[in-house]
């Protein structure tokens, strides 16, 4: 069973990936994990902040190892698509990428949120780049490749969120899909 | 100058850019648009709801008219990229895009928000798909592309954000642009 310091980072997950970042209060937290109020500034003394970030970075490692147990670098792709997809339909289009939802309202320059944010994509980017590499794509290639379709895909969550419909994001998928196996052809020996 | 109306519209679009739409109050737009309070339910009478709807109509109008200045689909694409990059650089990253600000936070399903954000995004897919198919493109590749292009340059703009860089929107600016390039030369007669 997860502890309640887990419990209440997955539930900030949960929250801002529907709500956003700003429309998410503590109370919200300690409601949604039925944490007791003091576990806030037990396990986060940072407040706030602290849970939001934690919360990003968690978001972030999840994607991370789902993607990483694929087998190539077109699996990944999949993997994504597929999740995404499934979590919108799953909860009636309401839930859409917490990073994105971070990303988004890190307008405030007091915060460090924004740099957790861009970690998360970077991480995401630099798997996909490395999975291409190793399948004999050019490093300066993949890496433009990785960006594209982590950017791609981000984009058609947000639209698909907008038409509750999962087209833009299966569009993005078979054209990504398409590229990559170009690419992955022209880069093979055979 | 501006009608009281539209300052409130504009301003409106401006703070949800940069902070998200839950997080703009009537109260801000008022302060940031200098009207007086009585013009709210004078000029929106379904209050909130109403100037936000407005507002993304207003961002929806004003890129579309961008984009149709120009004169071929590549040239839309570069103006797409062009006035984002500027917009960030101008704010210091603390500006995007308001319809996505309202997409994501769209999962009220009492709100009608998330079919302006929708109509939004495919006003601008459309005129692109227009173009290109003026331009000999198949009308079914001209709509996946399109949708490629928009999905792509909206998630590089919030990954632009997080990493207080333009590199994430100009990458992807490279490689729709040798795509649409490609496309285009395949569809010509020549």
């Amino acid at each position: 069973m997860a502890s309640t310091r887990e419990r209440m980072v997955v539930s900030t997950v949960l929250l801002v990936r529907e709500q956003g970042a700003r429309a998410t209060s503590i109370d919200d937290v300690l409601a949604h994990s039925g944490a007791p109020r003091g576990s806030v500034y037990h396990h986060f003394p940072g407040g706030r902040q602290q849970l939001l970030s934690e919360a990003i970075d968690y978001a972030g490692e999840f994607v991370a190892a789902r993607i990483e147990t694929a087998t190539d670098a077109l699996e990944m792709f999949d993997v994504l698509h597929h999740d995404y997809r499934e979590q919108l339909l799953r909860t009636d289009f309401r839930a859409g990428c917490p990073v994105v939802a971070v990303a988004i309202e890190a307008g405030d320059s007091e915060s460090d949120l924004h740099e957790h944010a861009g970690a998360a994509f970077g991480r995401w980017q630099e798997l996909l780049e490395q999975r291409l590499v190793a399948q004999g794509v050019k490093a300066a290639r993949a890496r433009e490749l990785a960006g594209l379709a982590i950017a791609s895909i981000e984009g058609a969550l947000v639209m698909a969120r907008a038409r509750r419909d999962t087209e833009p994001l299966d569009n993005v998928h078979r054209q990504l899909r398409t590229l990559l196996r170009v690419e992955l052809n022209d880069g093979s020996p055979a």
